[in-house]
């Protein structure tokens, strides 16, 4: 096993930033068949305030042999924001999987590439792996952070508890504009469809309790209306640590087993 | 000697921050005077690009005996961005400040209490330092980016290679009101006058042929006029290490002999 | 909170080293008491081929306000070895506590002061609180290797599947000689029951079905005849983090609450 | 380019350890040759008291496009010590290396593949290489810790002022079977020489008011006695990292031009 921590030159932050990694035993082993087509990687998003740091068990690594890389996506909601050095979809979409293939020969092929987030970093998995379905084969979603329907109806000075309009804007751009543009991951969804392109294997899940609830079924009817095969489960709980925990036992063999 | 990585929450930024810090040989020994009245404290501030790194000798630090603590400003100015979570400079002039005070004991009088930055971060000791007299007692600011009377001219759409209009406005707030707003160093030093205030000690240095140096010559004039005590130095040299590293040598002495 | 990262040259490893922090919500914040006596503070001691982790979770730091300080010990059995350089009970008790004390203003009492460890690092916690009962008011020691009396009937050639004569005489010093020396924690209990000292407060506990259990019986038997107060509880369980979570939680409310 | 710190376990150390990475631009680029046969990279070792941190600067590495992997050595003289988990000779010329090549895919060829090193570490560089000619091309040894000869003739219970008799038994195994151990280069050279295998390309140098500068001439004489191609510099200079950094920048273009 290893754990790494890797800085480099961003070109889309422009600045340097880091991110984390897991290996798990194994990798690239002799008799590995995994080490000649492209080991089987977990991209994983963490929520608004966080950053990176390893919520999947490191046995679970071990057990389904696969790498986790943890980037750090600051309170981006892992968009390309509209102000130069944002551009936090592409860093992760392109430039952080280049980095990793060529660097590590991790993540070749989309069959071994997942992507898996909560809150912020559960609709940073929906809407990265629709915008990159070449990438990213499954994506798991825990309590996304879904707000595109309430951002878009925000006007100057508005905002909320948690941040004011300009930060929304700055993630979002434009909310007037944002329902019709690529930072929608319906508007995706959409294109995907008209593009006849296959979509990511989808694995949702969201506690009763959880402020989000309304949000995460917006989206599971938004799927179901359009024909997009997904898995959707409630279950008990609320925005917190014990139910994320509860679904990555569950959804991990889902990606990887 | 000590080399110290902190991670923490920070209320000012809505997530977790990472800084790094030097500490000399000496640091708290027995029968340092500095011991009772908190240890001599550098605060460091890099570039655009840049991000938390030491860029001070060790022997230096041990030499005068005083600790470096190195935050990262990512691209912001060192100022309070308009969105929520991007107020750098009062993580760095306030939340910082006591964090480092409580966990370490350090920089407790301004007499004790350095800032030193260069391009983006010499205009972010400039500001700081104006900002929080009470906090910095001296400042370096090598090469620095006094872009304000640039940025206060730009129209929406408009921007430079280096950067768009929106991010000028994240980090300035809206360019039309710049100029009397606090994110202009000038601004603030006419207050301080005003109000009676000390002004920190102020020593600039910027190389000749440094695509910045009109802007540097423009302050230098304007504290000039202002009557406003300072040291301002040129020499040949460009934006670069090489410049920046014989002016540590010039100036720690200065703010720490 | 804050996870803190320090790396700093020990005169008693005569090289680097780096030891892991956590620093509790609150720490010497205004109005707590801590403040001017120094924060509680825990020393965490990994086992055998471990190093720097934090097994304690950080809502327990949090609730009970104490820091935790995570050395290195290496295979060092915490103990000072033979070899220049290899002072590792030296660097753990002495120097380590100095530079906490110094550089963080914690542990500064031995009523605020506590030692936990696991395995080879139960054994570093009862041999060092037992060897520095003036900074260590309470001790926890889980599992704890406590095999002076196979290594003392060890003959050169010796050892076992774990490790060579070679590499027992390193840490423990001249089998022939250890149940004598400094090195044994029963002769350090004698000692201090001579010198009329206060012994630590001890936690010991041991998983019936661990192979260390009879190690642990019998130092539960030595402090018995000795009369030396102290906590010893078994329960289903072997050598491994499930037992040792449950003890964590178990003996920090005794040590902290 | 990039900065890696990686934790892993080791079985030749029996626990964990770390190590450090530079990657320069442009490593694995499209169109670089090296990317199909195992990008150049240099080894780096530390001298004694030290510890892995690059004194290479990165601009070489990113001019003539190699890698630099920093172990960590600790005062083990790169050697197999007599302990089990000492195994430091093993762990760098085997099972770091295998790492690095399967993790990274660097150091695949032994054209590409260097090592260096200063003072104890500039004896590491020698032996290892040695011991490993079919891993390491070339070496450069710098101000190197020839010892041998001295620590052969230590009789228990002596040492010097940096270190006791155990610890030089530690590192060297029994002083009085030293000189015809596979832990004295010497031995090592003759072996090459009776096998016909290839020698790596040395390059040595020493400062000639360094303490060691009588101990590099003997391996000088040594190695012209034996007809073993290799250059050998000496220029006035001390033991510090002023003679170092000179070296650094006559060499590596030797290593990598």
């Amino acid at each position: 096993m290893a754990n790494i921590t890797v800085r480099f030159y961003s070109k889309c932050l422009n600045r340097h930033t880091s991110f984390q990694m897991y290996l798990p035993y194994g990798v690239n082993e002799e008799g590995n068949e995994y080490q000649k087509r492209g080991m089987k990687t977990l991209f994983l998003l963490h929520g608004y305030t966080g950053d990176a740091g390893n919520w999947v068990p490191e046995y679970l690594s071990d057990k389904y042999n696969f790498a986790v890389v943890i980037p750090n996506g600051e309170n981006s909601f892992w968009l390309d924001g509209i102000s130069t050095g944002h551009k936090f979809c592409t860093f992760l979409g392109e430039e952080l999987v280049e980095f990793v293939r060529k660097t590590f020969n991790l993540a070749l092929r989309k069959e071994d590439t997942c992507i898996m987030g909560l809150s912020m970093g559960g609709f940073g998995a929906l809407h990265t792996a629709f915008r990159y379905p070449e990438v990213f084969g499954k994506l798991a979603a825990l309590s996304s952070a879904l707000i595109m329907h309430e951002v878009a109806g925000m006007k100057e000075g508005q905002g909320n508890d948690v941040a004011n309009y300009e930060y929304y804007r700055e993630c979002f751009g434009e909310p007037s504009k944002l329902l019709e543009s690529d930072n929608n991951p319906e508007t995706l969804v959409h294109r995907l469809k008209t593009e006849g392109k296959e979509i990511p294997r989808i694995y949702m899940s969201c506690g009763t309790e959880d402020f989000l609830i309304e949000n995460n079924r917006a989206m599971h009817r938004f799927l179901e209306s359009e024909g997009v095969e997904h898995v959707y489960e409630e279950e008990p709980g609320i925005h917190n640590m014990d139910f994320w925990s509860r679904y990555v036992l569950k959804f991990i063999p889902e990606l990887f087993g």
